[in-house]
């Protein structure tokens, strides 16, 4: 070297999600300084979403604050801003309040959001499940659907009340689906007085050949058989073609109902728009073998909002584990960069797929092994308590997962925001 | 009796705080049908309320549905519903959306708000503190404060970032802001890069002359001690006299400030309007001394929604204890008036009084017996922990409490509901 740098390299990651978590874990030691942004001051555990949306847990059982997770990094500096657009010719990335921060090497993780490919009239009535407030908002309408239900004297309105319509069979539709039955059969049907809530109807419509079609067929068939037998209603080969206040229409038919959960498709950020790069159908970025972004090797992308293809031939999945190897491999390239060295590409290493179906059941494909069952559920609980950070959580969530299980009740069965308006 | 009853006795009661809630309990076996309607969905253990806005509970360990505190009793139908009068002359409770309830006995338990004393133009920029959604405004507005602290450059507006003001030192006021100054002292610290959070100003202002007004000076004067070395100001004799977004005025001293929390003043529910009914200034009901309204001995009022003396000729104090005492009492009459006779005037038992100071102190008056420091806190603790409802609250909070005291982590440094908003 000719010099020695008269500064750390600043690396900037954009999102605090599982990739752009892991890549600042994984830059631990080297000698940079990393400024970490997030629109929201906490890491969230999407996998278990869905468990708020439905009442099972608290908010605060699967999110943590970024910083505290940082904390003992003094090169991280965490900044709780919005992101608007990156200046590559200038490497700084812009904030909406008019600052900016300047990088040497910039990692986006900036996500995906639910599509309604091309009907983004539908989102008011179809809300989807990517925030915390989105779980909040699900939970306020599902729970005051029974509340009214309980009240309504027309027996249509209170049908289309008591009727519970996911779009999509994706493992969050097949989960979200799943709970809702539960939830009506098993938690509440003591504590109402005019309705049985048992009579509720939950109906999970996919427009493709089957359930999970990620998943090999003898486990979408026995996900198929598990949803029916909690009560499940499973639509198969029918898009849906409309959403409104009073239900939605697929295939010609029109099913009333007040409760829409939209799980059938996601979009990614704005990364490509920021950088004007080439993106796929859903917005995400194509990038190269290494990550980085065509043109611009200083810059990478991982996670939800990229596109690449696995060893297989097949497109990275958009689940929790690619997001982490993309983060962590990231990271690698730029220590092994300033070390002069490099990497062979990234290679994406398939661990498998998992769905919960209902409270008791799961089916999990390891590629190696097929599981389905009382089994599975044991496996997908534990693995999912082993991956949330922190002892407090872990055990938080299993006390939630006793009662659900030993006295079926569900923790956080609470209408808040906005209750007041709604309830009339 | 000249003829058999044929229906049983309608009891509607309005309200599931603690004295709605008690009144319910109460009437088990009694020959009545109970209607309980709450506009909330949740009963909400308020003297922890504060511990949600700093961060240190989750919103679903402080509050149960309703329904499910009630699902054994077939004879009580909770309604989600909000209740806009009562037709005293006809006897019906008046709902929002057009309905109506009828009762043979009424019994309202509506709580009070937190009130500005006819300055309603503070609440914007000094939120009290009453339901769950107060809970997380204050919270996020207390992290969202940190979080620009740590972006500004303009070491005035740092300053003024960094400084929450507390009005009012009774118990909710002084627990607030002992709260906040262990956020700022031992939570935050070392999650910050541009602050030291430990410089954070917490600033109790009282109008009256000592902090916990209600307790005996000894131990008013070991509050305002304790709270001072946890590196509160405690501003006594100075009523503030200007709320505004930029921060408060008192005895002519303005004190700028961005976090403002009012804690100084509560008003009674419409409870006496909706009667026509003599109420004080705080719009409390007078009710005579067996808690019915004076000229309807079929209307009960009981809790914050009224004001009545007690044994010591003391007013009744707007505390937890209070309230179930007088649903109590209130749902003793009804069973008695059932059976033809009737009771002694209610008579209010005072227990004691309690308040946190910080993570490890409390006060406490038994009235025998005066209690301060770390043993007091232990008293404090259990007995809050006891009050609690199911033991899979009673666990959670213990275990929030416990990482607490032994990792200085508060399980629920969430910023929610419109982050993004105020992000910028």
């Amino acid at each position: 070297m000719t010099q020695a740098p008269a500064r750390p390299h600043r690396v900037v990651i954009v999102g605090a999600g599982f990739g752009g978590l892991e890549a600042a874990f994984g830059l631990k030691g080297a000698p940079v300084e990393i400024t970490l942004i997030d629109r929201r001051n906490h890491h969230l555990f999407q996998p278990l979403l869905y468990q708020v949306a439905t009442a099972s847990l608290a908010t605060s059982e699967i999110a943590w604050p970024i910083r505290y997770l940082l904390r003992d990094r003094p090169e991280v500096t965490t900044l709780f801003a919005n992101v608007g657009g990156v200046d590559a010719a200038n490497k700084r990335v812009l904030l909406d309040d008019g600052g900016s921060v300047p990088y040497d090497t910039l990692i986006l993780a900036t996500g995906a959001r639910h599509a309604y490919f091309g009907h983004d009239e539908w989102e008011p009535f179809a809300p989807g499940l990517k925030t915390l407030e989105d779980a909040t908002t699900l939970r306020r309408r599902i729970l005051v659907a029974f509340e009214r239900a309980e009240r309504e004297t027309d027996p249509e309105v209170r049908a289309a009340l008591l009727t519970f319509v996911v779009i999509g069979a994706g493992p969050t539709g097949v989960e979200m689906a799943g709970t809702i039955a539960d939830l009506a059969r098993d938690t509440l049907p003591r504590d109402f007085r005019h309705i049985d809530t048992r009579m509720a109807r939950v109906v999970l419509i996919e427009a493709g050949p089957r359930v999970l079609p990620a998943f090999p067929d003898d486990l979408s068939a026995y996900a198929q058989r598990a949803l029916e037998s909690l009560g499940v209603e499973v639509v198969l080969g029918q898009p849906v073609t409309e959403c409104t206040a009073d239900g939605v229409v697929y295939g010609g038919n029109k099913l009333a109902a007040r409760t829409i959960v939209w799980a059938a498709g996601v979009r990614a950020s704005r990364a490509a728009e920021w950088l004007g790069a080439p993106a796929d159908r859903a917005q995400r970025l194509q990038v190269e073998p290494d990550l980085t972004v065509p043109g611009h090797p200083e810059i990478f992308a991982v996670g939800d909002t990229v596109t690449i293809k696995g060893p297989d031939g097949k497109q990275v999945p958009g689940i929790a584990p690619a997001a982490k190897q993309e983060g962590r491999y990231a990271a690698a390239l730029i220590k092994a960069r300033l070390n002069g060295e490099t990497l062979p590409p990234f290679r994406y290493k398939h661990a498998g797929n998992l769905a919960q179906i209902g409270k008791r059941l799961a089916v999990i494909d390891f590629g190696w092994m097929k599981l389905r069952g009382a089994l599975a559920w044991w496996i997908w609980g534990i693995a999912h308590i082993y991956f949330l950070i922190g002892l407090r959580n872990r055990i938080a969530v299993a006390l939630n997962w006793l009662w659900i299980h030993a006295r079926n009740q569900r923790a956080a069965r609470l209408i808040t925001q906005g209750s007041s308006k709604v309830a009339q």
